[in-house]
């Protein structure tokens, strides 16, 4: 069954080689097929094929849909007192996972599922067709493993993240920890996950700890990402582009070896806003990375601890207001650097053969997502060509 | 027909008398009763009274509607290229108003009526069910009672901006213009208008031209507000309580005399923070204010040029995040501190005798409003009793 989408006002198809000549391929009075999931045909509306279905959007514009490249969604429990007192002056610490961790375990299945549900539905709503969810709130072979198959029923992105932060009962003997983590952990949850990941900072892994754990994801064939440079300077971005790991995540606190790293490298620097909005930070500087020629993403870290939004939207804006992306950037950045940092060619753009992942905007041009921050402008979010929110 | 809404995890009554001893007044467990638009019973669910109909919130928290006290909704166009050149390095001036006047009159009053009620409507998706809407984007006689009369059909809080900038026309004649907005023009505006109001700024109107406009309106019966500080340092924050107006807002550069005669005088401070999140401005200091113990109110100004968004919880998230305000601050703020700037008792509060005006959050907590950005959280909204959201 076929689909064309048409009225379209602005589509941004994420292809360099047509419309404006950026790299987002912005295109006016275009439409697009849609078959089998798949973008069949784009180009300009009057002289669309026919097709079994057509949906007229009325003039809005029309995007890919948002690839968020880093999330923790499978945790129960709140941490709302501890942002108020946050605001209220405390600091932001690693060791607030582990109060998520108490409330993640003693969770049931169901009440993890429908809570993962929730969120993923939320993350629909704003126009995110692609998410990353990462384990860590587990801690334990059978809670990990846990995360890890929940998460497999709602996303292809799973990250095995068991060296999120070393659990209160290996406070002491933090290598014995990273020997669970890289032995019977991962041989229970490699079959649910596509990726390792680990939190290489102060007051999580160090950095022999954090490449050992990568080290032996990579060895049962787990891609690899990594958590890094968050709250200070520190050596996770040379390690994550030593590995050739697909992503690096937070890069706030960069040096410019850093920076040369990971522009030689190709690795794929996450940015994620929403943590330094949440918790009263310095925003990393992506001017400096992109003028690099860094490759950038753009993601949520969507967790209950540091960044509590699922809104891809709030960190376009964010970007763009606080860390001197242009707008084009941003929106690029929050689709095919999303995909980038997955490894995903066939994310993020519309184009023939893409994944017919989009939403449809509430606005004349995708610069309204900067331009109108906290304004829920997306009107449906549409994967593989079906409508799902 | 009454109303029992019940099912509450978190009720914000507003009222300081009740509940946890904050200006909030916060309950759990409770439940309140509405009949004919009106809050006719509060307290704890167990006690609730029968009612014809009954709502069951499902755990949700139910806030009052959030009272937006300045906002610019009648206009046409759109300002994304500015915006966009903005973020790239240029600086904001009151001069881009003047782009919104051209594409205001030549619009069509179906044309306005039509976005006026999209972005009515699209406050009220997020929480919003009182809004003040100025005029100002006409600058004629008959293009600034279109305006009005536009706005008056859509709210109570209509407000005459005839001196928001000096039009092209007069530019090398303001004297003249300002003998228009205090003579035919307010002639043509008062009945459709509740308050007046004046930009007094750099680059729009002096304190003189300020003052002899405001003191015109009082004459024949507006409340007065007052557009100062925004750009920088200057008089009309005094000028604001000398003449005991209701509000002024922005408030971003302000000395400590200028504090002080806020405090002293109890005219409500009104902030922006749309405005310089969207102009990467310098935040006002909220803190500071409160410390001193003016009533702050906090608004979205929405507006094509310095601040298009509609979204009151942004702002309160921007407030805690930007402008030290404690969360319940920030929500008090948006509520009976915007009810304070437009001088209504019966808004901005779920206590008996109130409007039954009021959101429903899918959210545990009002503190969601700031731990989780960008999210539209809002599930339903309710003016005077009847889902309108």
């Amino acid at each position: 069954m076929s689909l064309l989408v048409t009225g379209i006002g602005e589509l941004v198809t994420g292809d360099p080689q047509v419309g404006d000549g950026s790299p987002l391929g912005v295109l006016s009075g275009a439409a697009f097929v849609v078959d089998a999931g798949t973008v069949r045909w784009v180009g300009d509306a009057v002289g669309a094929p026919a097709a079994d279905q057509a949906v007229d959007v009325a003039g809005r514009s029309v995007i890919p849909g948002f690839v968020d490249s880093h999330s923790h969604l499978v945790f129960a429990g709140d941490r709302s007192a501890e942002f108020a007192a946050r605001m209220a002056g405390e600091t932001y610490s690693a060791g607030g996972i582990r109060a998520t961790v108490a409330a993640t375990r003693a969770a049931g299945d169901e009440q993890l599922a429908a809570q993962l549900s929730r969120h993923v539905a939320e993350m629909a709503r704003q126009g995110t067709t692609t998410v990353e969810i990462k384990s860590g709130y587990g801690l334990t072979v059978a809670d990990e493993a846990r995360a890890l198959a929940l998460a497999a029923a709602v996303t292809r992105e799973t990250t095995f993240l068991g060296a999120h932060v070393v659990p209160q009962e290996y406070a002491d003997d933090p290598a014995a920890y990273v020997d669970l983590v890289t032995g019977p952990m991962l041989t229970a949850c490699a079959a649910h996950a596509r990726w390792i990941d680990a939190f290489c900072e102060v007051g999580a892994f160090d950095v022999d700890q954090a490449r050992t754990v990568l080290e032996a994801g990579r060895a049962v064939g787990l891609g690899m990402r990594l958590h890094a440079n968050q709250l200070g300077h520190g050596p996770g971005v040379q390690l994550a582009c030593e590995l050739g790991a697909a992503a690096v995540d937070h890069c706030t606190y960069l040096t410019d070896a850093d920076v040369d790293a990971l522009a030689a490298s190709g690795v794929v620097a996450g940015l994620l806003p929403g943590v330094e909005f949440s918790t009263r930070s310095p925003y990393p500087d992506a001017r400096r990375l992109l003028d690099a020629g860094v490759t950038v993403a753009l993601a949520t870290d969507c967790n209950p601890g540091s960044s509590y939004t699922s809104s891809m939207p709030l960190c376009i804006a964010l970007a763009v207001r606080e860390m001197r992306m242009a707008p084009a950037e941003a929106m690029w950045s929050a689709t095919r650097g999303g995909a980038a940092s997955l490894a995903r060619g066939d994310v993020g753009h519309l184009t023939v053969g893409a994944r017919a992942d989009f939403a449809v905007l509430e606005a004349p041009t995708y610069l309204h997502l900067a331009y109108r921050p906290g304004v829920p402008l997306v009107a449906s979010t549409w994967a593989a060509g079906r409508q799902v929110a």
